[in-house]
């Protein structure tokens, strides 16, 4: 290399652009442009010494034989002359400073990069009541960690050397396209965390192509979110109220919107439950409340956001109602919240058209079973409702392993309600990074296990002996059977 | 809008009570005082801001849209005059301040929501002494932790749609109605917490309608506590005494005593056991007394509380002995302490009454079984027994979802001891706010599974696989077998 | 007792003996001196307050009524007359003030009131080379931890109504009488924590009627040993010198001395175990010798004591080597370290009088199973051996219960190695002390399980269901079986 | 010893060499020359006080008459006089002062003493990028942990009384000869932590006697490693490139280099895994590459030096592939990577050479399933592999113990990747003591389970019941089994 010609560093400080760029090492002048992308550890650490002296970087990680041995000759452009250097060539590029991000302020939105995260800045960034209302779950939360633990209990059975360059993620359920087996699930009041509220979800969930649940008690109607996001698919989670003329009215909006896609009837709900951090909060408030009624001071019961809101819920919902709500909608009807198969079973012979397995995220009633160990039991104890209806799952949903679990145990889809929003807290562009992150994840854990859509999922995946004794037998209670043969002879009209 | 009325700031201001409340959202007047009660958050957040400002508080929470399309237009009484805005208007609500509550402060009653705070402020607040001696257990713990855990280890199988508007707790054990299936389990020396010790028990199990349960080792006498109390019915716990005549003066004294309803003869308490906190606080303490005689210096056994106040049980106790107890009383027995199978079928074929499963809150035998294992082990070995006796059960029981475990395995009532010393850390008004937390958590658990009365609570409702294989078989011992014989040939009466 | 006559304070605080006991409450004297030994909180307390006001501290704990209801009319001494109460009088009795005890310090010895409490002492109080050597186990101490835990997952199935009055603790084993079914395990260099070192455990356990075992590495000889004990039985823990002669010396002079019961042949330590605390330690120290010959220097194995003291052990000893041992003596010869069902059989067809069940504590391999699981496997594979040999067990021994369980599962005694060196921190008294707390847990766990004697002590009191999963079945293994083969062919002579 | 001669101070001090070395204890000089290396404390601790007085150090292990029991009378050298005491004289020998390291310092060589302590000091003194690189896994980390607890709930069934003098872990796989069953397994860009890099490793491994796999993202090339270590046995671990002519020249290169052994094609990558550490730090960085094009600035899956270095592996590859692979080599074929048995048995049809039972440590797919557990799955579901194919398992090993139980359950050998990164932070020396000392505990573990050679290991010497639940049961899916047909009929041809 000795003939090649001598090169001033300014000369070289030009060829700074990833459209032209050289680097030094060894004070031998090298043109990678053309090698920027084929660079194993990625293009944006050979721009950062663009135009410079990369010597030291380049021998912290490679033998000086990898350059001339990976480049052609014809790209060796020559060797720096060293008399040409000057103050400003010796300075090094900006070295790696980590913004630094004070404890209560949010850090840039691309730090990130998994669902939990969103969760630990929602506790330190949220206000106290809107945290615990979100976050809080039944008196000791065993539930609410037992959703997610059965989860990582479950472990997967990976093939490999399947071509997975392309996959594909795309389902269809409740009659309409989705992006992901994902839904948002319906989770309320969510303008506590960010202005636009379920406004924000509900553009996310329009740009990235998932299905929306709206709350009975979102802090926007669906008019407004309608018009916010013309393009998303909603389904409505329904809380009959105790006058059912105010249901009927919800349900009779519902069926003129035709963004919204099914109804979701709360059965998980039937009494508010004790949500304790919530209680807390609201407790220690209520005494700067001068005026609040005796009624409300003499509650012993506490009075979280979560048991007041739920005041208007009527805890004498029955299987009988759900006749009156067909008659005030056309749209698919199906229940939120099952808990054990024989309500699964129930169901499923009153033709309803999906249910949502869920504990209410451990929100309502401790050690009530985790969602995926309901799944299993719909597996062990009738397997065939899975050929007669849309089977969803939540609570305990983080991570693209979780959803693709769920799938491959029958599951059509699944709902993430407080990691949403958790998400909101950084309004739409933040719900719209959390669905990016839950596809990454799960395209990533379809290929590790060597398939490309969802139809190849199933329970030759996954092994759930870990689990499996947490899932009940049959062990039919007669009162319920006799529910049973009484919902069978009603010929609620299959939709 | 335009032409509604302009209002003045101090007019405004007036109607600040629940009977004609205004609020001001974007400069516009509402009266909401018909729509306090529909609000599904509550009246009290609405009332922080009567005759003000809300604006601020309402977007936090609600679209714009909402007021208007929930409100009637009539309600809608005007628009502010900005020109009567003044210091006194712009002064916004008091906001939320809680209470600061030093650590050896007993924090308001109000604030302790569930059994695990009361002993959480008893820690705190209590004497040393005290605190070791009512929170202690044996050795390492082990019976203690696992009382609780074996419960949290107990999964529901809650059912949908069924109709619980109102559910009810009452029930029927000794004979005599109660509110709840919970009964005080009896406790030694309630007035180390309070100076009204066992009669604030009393007179809050006599408000509440539970039963109490007395302990041989009482503050105050039986005869107190029915005078404080006169409508409470007890049970007493004897420890019968190696001077025979004093225990048969005291089951003379609870015959005579028609609060009195069934004699409870302990026997889970062969022998003190050892509970180290306890031993270690008076072990210190014996340091500063000079005159102790020499037996007691010399003592390597420790002298904690429970050891020195077990020296006059009669550790000679057998099955003989419940003949004499049959002696000198009319009033129903039962054992208190059972822990197998194998004695519980003992006692049904000597004919007693019922049985307390209970291994004294693990302070006796550390790795002694839980009791709702023993209540499992009955279900499998003898499941006839629950025809023949009637089953309680103590130890461990924390959660309103703990009871209902318990009456789904066929308990009868169970029993709540150390919970209920530190809710008299509060006297009466504690042991009332005990109980009530206890019924609204039993009543909510009980809804949200689907069930109005403890009739319908059953082994369906439960799933108990991650605990079975904790449950003895039967094995019986061929000495165990030949004590049954003795114990059928002495035709122990039938009460 | 308005009649009583006035007593002089000063008059009053002269009965302040345990002989002659007078206290005032609410100002009336009272004679409790043939009461003090009744009182269920023990006469300590009371004699705290002899010839004293007692008024508080009674009534923090006693309704008034308690006293009249208790003594006989004629112990009322009369009433104090106030006139007499001067400044002495009005003195408080001194209050509870815990003695302050640095962390580096040895507290009282009282205080200790289980073998944790020994070994948390010594952690803090011993040189940090002893405590390394003593308490370090093999590499991730995963076998060290499953010793105590197993016996923490074994539950009792505790029987009621048994005259427990009288508990008999007393066994024979090695052919000699035992006041408990528990030796102190032969360990090295006690010398290391006292000056007395295995003199004072000797002695303590002749005082206490136990069995010591001797160490080949005791810091002391068998015969100074002897001197310092006469009384006290010994069995000899025997590791085999490359240089047999060495060995057959020592034998020679066990069998010469009287005190000495039985030979125990080390099996469980062919090879020194990685004890890595202990490494670290002398690693450390290995620095500051600059003379150590070359082969030390690079010594990458670490040099911990208990490797360093390994040097001269045999690891080719094989079932071979036992006929040699015969030889040279006639004491009974055991086995110390059995670690599977397969080799205690073996060694039942060498006819061996024992086998003591061992790990070396956790310190020699990691993850070898603990002793318990190991008596469990022989109660599953060779229920038989339990009538042919003498089995102990070691390893995980902290208290009473775990004692109780071993003998339930067939152990004839169980030795406790570590916790009687922490013990010996406090020389002879401290080994007493420990031997006594084991006595008392034992016979508290005896009373509170139903049994006085140790033949009662049976599999039906236990149930191992949470470990039974531990316990190998049956998979000889072709190598094995031809061992045994070649043992049964040596014709070893029963002894 | 009235009657021996009084030596002079000054004169004994002379003697403190390991050839000539006395000491004084009690006044008395003796020499213990001869006795240096017989000493069961070992000599060190003995040289530290050659020819000073030995008297405080030797009472506070050993009684007085042990020293005249064990030396003849003939080393009895004579008296001190204690009138050549000279302040020389009682300075006692250097104490015990550890070094003082820092925290980010690397503590001396010797002082690291297993695979941990590597780990230990890399997180504190490598750069957060190369520590986050190295030891990030997939997502919640699951599969990393299992990988090394399942490993601990295997439990050995040590046998005692066999012969262990000599040991000997050698063996032979992939055609050449192995000085233990363990290799070193690729792992890419080891210059990060030294510059040395997998040069290091190579002349490690030469020295050593083991086989370096080296990866395909390897800092030096083949030809470098080659020249650096010509004695040591490589193989070459292969990422398949999109462009398949770049992998077909690096497959001839291998075939041409006479040390490279046998091709590993990596199929546990399909996709690169989300490492969540490693993708933290990276992404820290690129706040600071202003530069970086728009593809690289909005890509959200984050871009971690593991998801950037994947961009070249094709994730199309398949098992017709593998004929491809054949195409360009001679040598032996294995798969790295298998993670079930079904994909085993298709490796075994398709003639493959061996297969490395890998989940690539657990940073690919999270909750994959641990490879102790896959090879378990083998010896249930098709353990007539065992005898066509060898089967190597990494991930997860730390210990000696560790790589014994993989032997006994029918590993070849086992790999070790991200313990020997950490090892290459003190550059060949460093790898070359981890070695030492994974030998040290496999030979330790080897004998103290009673065996001497590998062939003697196998599944009776395991108890794997804690675990065994988790082994998958043949569950084989439709479409798998046409994969295999297919494969079958391809005729890959047998290597």
């Amino acid at each position: 290399m000795a003939d090649k010609k001598l090169l001033a560093a300014r000369k070289i400080s030009e060829h700074n652009t990833p459209q032209d760029c050289w680097i030094v090492v060894d004070n031998q002048v090298w043109d990678i442009t053309d090698f920027l992308e084929e660079h194993p550890g990625g293009p944006s650490i050979l721009l950062k010494y663009a135009g410079c002296d990369a010597t030291k970087a380049y021998s912290e990680v490679h033998a000086t034989s990898v350059l001339t041995a990976n480049l052609p000759p014809e790209k060796h452009m020559g060797v720096l002359d060293e008399s040409t250097i000057d103050e400003e060539w010796t300075k090094q590029p900006p070295t790696e400073n980590s913004q630094v991000v004070l404890d209560n302020e949010k850090p840039p939105l691309h730090t990130l990069i998994n669902s939990h995260d969103f969760e630990s800045v929602a506790s330190k960034t949220a206000s106290k009541k809107t945290w615990a209302f979100y976050s809080s779950a039944a008196t000791d939360l065993l539930t609410r960690d037992a959703n997610k633990s059965c989860f990582d209990r479950i472990w997967f059975r990976p093939r490999v050397l399947r071509n997975v360059r392309s996959v594909d993620t795309k389902t269809k359920f409740l009659g309409v396209d989705s992006s992901l087996p994902l839904f948002v699930s319906p989770a309320a009041m969510a303008k506590l965390i960010h202005p636009d509220g379920e406004c924000a979800i509900a553009r996310a969930c329009g740009n990235k192509g998932i299905i929306q649940g709206i709350s009975n008690n979102s802090s926007y109607t669906m008019e407004e979110l309608r018009n916010t996001a013309p393009s998303t698919n909603f389904f409505f989670q329904l809380y009959v109220n105790r006058d059912r003329e105010k249901s009927a009215a919800l349900l009779r909006q519902c069926s003129a919107n035709p963004n919204v896609k099914a109804i979701f009837v709360t059965v998980d709900a039937a009494w508010p439950g004790k949500r304790e951090a919530d209680e807390r909060v609201t407790a220690d408030e209520s005494l700067s409340v001068p005026m609040a009624p005796p009624k409300v001071k003499n509650d012993k019961k506490g009075g979280g956001l979560g048991r007041v809101m739920a005041g208007f819920i009527d805890p004498g919902l029955t299987w009988d109602d759900l006749a009156w709500v067909r008659q005030h909608t056309h749209l698919p009807i199906c229940l939120k919240g099952v808990m054990c198969a024989d309500d699964a079973m129930l169901a499923m012979e009153a033709g309803l058209d999906g249910i949502l397995l869920s504990n209410h995220g451990g929100r309502n009633l401790d050690t009530s079973p985790p969602s995926i160990i309901t799944l299993l039991e719909l597996q062990k104890r009738c397997p065939e409702i899975f050929d007669n209806m849309e089977i969803y799952v939540d609570s305990g949903i983080r991570r693209g392993t979780d959803i693709l679990k769920a799938i491959c145990l029958g599951a059509t889809a699944v709902g993430m309600g407080r990691s949403m929003l958790f998400a909101t807290n950084y309004g739409q562009e933040g719900v719209e990074h959390l669905i990016d992150i839950m596809k990454d994840e799960l395209e990533t854990a379809m290929r590790n296990n060597g398939i490309t859509t969802l139809e190849e999922a199933g329970p030759h995946l996954v092994h759930t002996a870990d689990v499996d004794h947490l899932v009940p037998e049959s062990r039919q209670h007669p009162y319920a059977r006799k529910v049973a043969r009484g919902r069978r002879a009603l010929h609620l009209p299959k939709l």
